[in-house]
Parts: structure tokens; sequence; C-alpha cells
């Protein structure tokens, strides 16, 4: 289970052919000179994504609700030695009313489109951009009792195809990542319950529940030169869980 | 394109078993002692269920949010000799700001939610009952420059999937219907402007557009004991467009 | 988990207009003045749907392999009153290999692909026709123990497209139906054992094994007029097993 | 359209954890001590995936049915400094019988599962291994006239849930590639006529025809550690062609 993360890979076209992208030397830094905003990302698979992005070469901007949990964040990242920014950023409206339909719509949808689109003009100043936007493989198959949850994240599927239509021609790509069960404080009630927790592995063909830097390596993926030619896509990383053919 | 038309077919199980269902008499009335519920439709599609299922057996409510159009349908309705009745329903805010995500996302998918569950203690006194949710095909290739009714859509299909789960123990069952290209007011937009018609039968496989009365059949069936085993599912109407495998 | 069943709906196209198809009268016998060829319909699904495209008013050709089987069918559906013929009709080359990967996919998918195109002609004269594929549930989420067969399930989804495709200029359309875990003698391996029951019943919605009879409206269904507008779709029949959004 | 290529990824699992495979020295040469075996591997898409592993760090077994080709493959690759062997390899019967619908299901389906399962016990040995097939986004939108390859592409998505299903418990990862339109010589009659070529172009975001290189990147992501929780999956690089939710 997944904050509503988005992931917006500002890219600067600055390397001089695919070719030179595909070499070795490219792909030790696959996002150097790149600008990579991560929202919700001071924990869990948000760190994870801004922590990869960083240690891939990209200028990562961590952000969250929270000031003390971003500065938290930078602290620990430029203890690695990675080139990272912190910004407090409210995309929601208030935790009171998270639980919400409403509200969930709110945050997921409403605001993961917003932000792109509040992005586009930036991307579309250095050439082109990145989406990825963070789902969850709840989107396919329901989680019982996480109906609004679940609802939100199949609307995202459709997002991030009607967001590659409307901006493939600005050169910016958006695609999806839909985790299965990682282990991160927000799905801890899915396995935190041992039986509940075996009867989703009895659901997975890797029989172990996800890490968050599991999500981490197809993110920075996306964002690279070497998906040049994805958009719309959903990539699913669950273990094997029933997803979609 | 339809509105967030959602219909609910309340089921009275007064039928002796399942083999008196399958057999000839039966059939001429498939949803005879039904009552059905269904919103938005005065017009276009929603009207063609409503006529289809009172044609089936079903004592029908008509609902709009005008009371011209209510009036008028059901006079049409009586006209043909079938039991029906109107009421208004506003499931939305505001007329003028339909066309915002925010409204969007209220109207089709948490209205669609919140009068589901409305009717779910009404059907459960009847032993069961059977919902069909409108989507539309945009939910699975999205509509260009319809992007958040496209994202609304394809959150009903995730909806359909959600409450199917829920609402199962209680003997309801939960599915949709995607329709293609219908002619109707309301995807005048679509179909007026002949070079975009065109580009749509260029994805078509039976090449004309939709009748509303294509999209009732259907209905009729998800509502009637012949779907008895169907829930969750989304059934295509669109004339062979893109839609999944 | 059902046999390679086709169903050829060779459909005269004798009604006057869609506008009567959909009056009450047409809807008695809705598949008046059709002929149905329904393959492996001896027994389970294939026989269920044999007996409800009669019962709905089609002439019925059923076939299998075996004289034996074809006759007893016959002879309890003229019992009922319907009007029947048998044919013997070996879709396959020897029930010695019907477990190999190599001769499941002659069976389901080359032989479904032949005698589709074998019935074209005939379809043709007549005006068009309607063509119902029977896959299953295990197309999009494989029961274990079952790869080839799933396998090949998952090829007459494919199937189903190409076909729509190639032949709605014909005026045949071509759909799919796919069901879940339904009680036949074919099925027995999956319900007999208690423990695998109950663990494929943990993954539908309506917690009972499907009937055969639950397979059948559909069919009649998609191969009456009520379906002209609904080519290359699959319908899944399986309680709310996970299928696909 | 691409031939039926398979990937099998022979993974030596001497990294220490995971924590160094994340680490920025592993990803320099993220396939290394891997051996990686590629069918139809001398040109188009195959060759281009076959460079990009060499590149990543492993072995690389080359592999076609004509002597001359793999040789010629062979010394490209050893010209760029690649560590790579040739094989000649037959997967299929007789090139005359290549368009008939039994020889593609044989090539494509069959040829794909033997493969896959001859490969298997060497993997075991070196404790788990990554399968990579080769479908096409004709799997799900068939392209027109091609419907024997089409339906064979579907099957392969079948193929990788069912061979991620039985080899879970061996450490062994099978996912799924389905390339869009990608300028190679077996697709020349798809992009060579003009007419055509613009058609297909409509229906991409992404306004330009693949290179093979676009499906290399993510052929060697999939084979690495940081893919260990993906199984199951299909990846569709296509430009933004309509492929599924």
């Amino acid at each position: 289970m997944q904050k509503a993360g988005l992931l917006l890979g500002l890219c600067a076209r600055t390397w001089k052919s695919v070719r030179m992208a595909s070499s070795a030397v490219a792909r030790r830094n696959p996002l150097e000179n790149k600008v990579a905003l991560v929202t919700a990302s001071t924990d869990g698979i948000g760190f994870a994504i801004a922590r990869r992005l960083a240690q891939d070469g990209a200028h990562v901007v961590v952000s969250s609700r929270k000031q003390q949990n971003v500065d938290r964040a930078v602290a620990t990242l430029h203890g690695e030695g990675l080139s990272v920014t912190g910004t407090v950023c409210h995309v929601g409206k208030g935790e009171d009313r998270e639980r919400l339909v409403a509200t969930i719509l709110d945050i997921n949808v409403k605001a993961t489109a917003l932000m792109t689109k509040a992005v586009v003009p930036e991307m579309e100043k250095r050439g082109g951009g990145s989406v990825v936007i963070v789902a969850s493989v709840g989107a396919y198959r329901p989680f019982p009792g996480l109906g609004p949850y679940n609802v939100c994240k199949t609307a995202l599927l459709g997002l991030t195809k009607n967001l590659a239509l409307e901006l493939a021609q600005r050169n910016i790509r958006v695609n999806c990542l839909a985790p299965g069960l990682i282990k991160t404080n927000f799905s801890r009630m899915l396995w935190d319950d041992q039986a509940r927790l075996e009867s989703l592995k009895a659901t997975m063909q890797i029989k172990r529940i996800g890490k968050p830097e599991d999500c981490a390596g197809i993110v920075s993926f996306l964002c690279s030169e070497d998906a040049s030619y994805i958009t719309g896509e959903t990539v699913v990383v669950a273990g094997g869980m029933p997803s979609r053919l």
C-alpha cells in the first residue's frame, strides 16, 4: 500500500545521442543533469525512490507535508553524499478527512493531475521530461477493506494514459508503477496481522513481502533515456500477485 | 460518451428456482417483480435502458436533475404501457462546475458509490440485488480532449470490482457496462464533427456509431437471473473499438 | 475448466428491424430462425448452452466426437420438445496426445480457428452470424498445474480479437465466454478434492462453484440481436474470481 | 513485429546483498557474472538486446538458425570488446511452413516453453535465473493481416504468467517484453509501405517508429537484481500505442 507518491523527473536532454546514453559511461549516472521532484518521499517507497534517483545522478527534491520529516530525510541523504534539497508541500487538505472517499480522491487523483500540470512548463523549458505516477496492485484487484484507496489507484491507471496522451507532443513521457505489498509504515495494517499477511502471501509467487528498494530501480529506469519509447504504461512490482494479463 | 448513469436493479428474489428462471415462461418477463432505479435516464442511453427494463417486466424509477425532463420521459413510457415512476434527483452540485475535474469525479465516482450504498439496505430486505454501473470505453483507451471524463470512467472500473467484493455476501452483484461511441446528445461533440467521427469510426470494427438501444439489452441481461454467477465484470459495447484483452 | 467449446450461431437476419427485435414479441424467441452449431455439446457447459439456444428458438446442431454421446444428448433435448440435430465431429486428432502442449494448442486454438473459417461461407450466405468462443478465467490468471490448458485459453482471447477484426466486414461478430470454476466432468479434478475446491472458493466473491447453466444465458445473449454492437469482447462468468480490470 | 526472441538470463547470485546490488558500483555492471542466452539474436531487437546485456557485464550466447549470421554477429560484438559466444540453434522446423498457423504456434509458443524448460536445470544449479519472453503489442490489439502472429503473441502473455507460477519456487523469474512497431528487417512489411506506416503512427503517442535499442534497456533491467520482485509481468515498449490499462 502506498501513499500517492508522484515522481516528476525533470529531464535535461543534454546527452549527445542515444548511442552515448547507451554506453557504459552514461549508464554509470543515467540520470545525470536531471532534477527529480519526489512527493511523499520522506519515508517508505517514496524515500527509496528518492535515494535511488540521487544515486543514479539526479538532483532530487524531497517533499512531504511535515517539515521535520523533510529535514530528517534530507539529512540522511546528505550523509550519503547525495545531491538533495527538501521542501514542504501540502498536496492534501487535512489529515482528519484522509480516510474519506472525497479526500482520498482529492489527494490521489486531483493532486497528481494538478501537480503534473504545474511542472509541465518547467519540463518544456528543459526540452522534455518524465513523470512516474505511483498506483498500486490494488488498482487491478482490490485489497479487501480499502475501497476508496483501491478506486483511486485504478483512477491513476487512467490518469497515466490520459496524461501520456496529452503531454506526448511536449516530449514528456508519463508512466506508472503499481507496487504490491511493500513493507512500509503506511501498509502496516496489511502486514502487521500475521493471518492477513499469510493470506496475502498466498497470492504471491515470490513468497516474501516487498521492500521499498524493490520499487526504486524501475522508477529510475522509467526516468532514464533507456525508457524513451515507453509512455502510458504501468509496471507492476508485486512478486507475482494477480494483476492483469 | 455517457453521463454517469448508474443502474440499480432491485431484485425481489421471488422466483422459485433457477430452473424456472431458465424456462421460456420466465424469460418473457425476466425482470418481473423487480424494481429498477435508473439515474440520468430521461434521455440517451439511460432512457433506452429504462425503457428496456420496463419492457422486460421491471417497475422502473426514472430519475434526472430536471423536473420537466423527468415528466416528459415518464409520459413517453406510460404511453407505451410501461410501469414507471419519476423522481428528481440531484447527484451533483452545480452545472457550472461540471467540467472541472473535481465535480466530474464527484458526480461520477463519489455519487455512484454513495448512491449504491444508499440502496443497499433496501436490496438486502428483498434478499439481494444487482447494480450496473455505466462507464465508457474511454476508461480503457482515452478519448482525446476528455481527460477528466476518461479518468472517472477508469475509476468506475475499479469501483465495480470494489463494490462487487464488498456486497457479495449480501447477495448483491455489481457489474459495469462500457459503451463506445453512442449517438446521444451528450456525445454530440464526438459525432457532430464529421472528421472526428470518421477518425473514431476507423477504430471500430462494426462501422457505425452505436444506438442507445445497443446498450440496453446487456443491462437487462446483467440484472436477470441469467447473470447470477457474474459479478465484478465489465462488458464493453463498442462495435469492436480497442478496449482490452 | 472447459473443453474447447466453440459456438457458431448462424444467424438468418429475417427480423425486419432492430426495433422489432427489441419488442417483447421478438424476445420470447430471440434466436428464432437461427441455426446454432455447438461443438463439444453433449455434456457440461456445451450441453447447457445447446439447450438454452434451443429454448430461445434456434435450431441447434449438437456435436461431439462420440456417436453415443451425440445420440444421448439429442434424445434428451428432443424429449424436452426442442429442435435439435446431432452430428459427430472430430476437431482433434487423438485422445492419447491430448495432454501434450502441441495437441492442446491444436485442438483449442487451431481447431477453433479452422472451424470458424469453415463456417464463414455459410454465414455469409445468410447475411451474417455470430461466433462465441469458450475460453476460461484461467486465460487471465493461471490455474496451477494446468499450464498448457491455461496458455491455450489465453490464445483464444487473442483469437477472438483477431477473428472479430477479420470477419467484421462480413457482418459476423466474434465474442468469447470465459467461465470460472464450473461443475462438469471435465473439471472434476479441480472440485473433487475438497482442499483444492476450498482454495479456489477463497478467490470467488460468490461463494459457490458455478453450474453449466450459469454459462448458457450469456451465450444466447451474445448470439441475439441485442448484442449486435458487441464484437471482439470476452465476458467472464466466474463468480467474481480475479480476472482483469 | 518481432521474431520469437526468448531471452534466458542465467543469473549467478554472487552478489553479497541487495544493498550492494543497489550501490553505484554494482550498477556499473548490473549483469556481472551472469550468462545470457539470447535466441534469434543476430539481427534486429534480439541483436540489440544481446549487445546491451554484454555491455552491462553479462557473458552473452548469441544464437540463431544460420551459422553465417551467428558468425557475423559474434564478430561485430567481439569488435566492440564484448564477451560473447555464438551457437546455431534450430527452434523451428522449416522456413517454408513459417507462415502457417501451426508452425507459428510451434515456433513461438511451444519452442519458447520447451527452451525455457531446457534451461531450468542449469539455472537451478546457479541458484536462480531470469527469463524474458518477447511478445508484441499485437498481443493486445491485433495488427491487421497478421492473425496467427498476433494470436501467438497473446499466447506468450499467458505463457509468461504460467512459467512465472511454475518456476517461482526455483528462484526463477519470468517476465515479458511487448514491443510496438520497431524498425527491423522482420517488420519491414509494416513500415516499408508509407500509408501503412502513417496509419500505425497515428496510433502512437511518441510519433516515431521504435529502434531495436529501445527494447534493450528494459530487458537488461528485468534480468538485473533491481527487478527481483517482478515476475509474471509484461512491459510494453511501443511509444504509447494502445495496449491495455
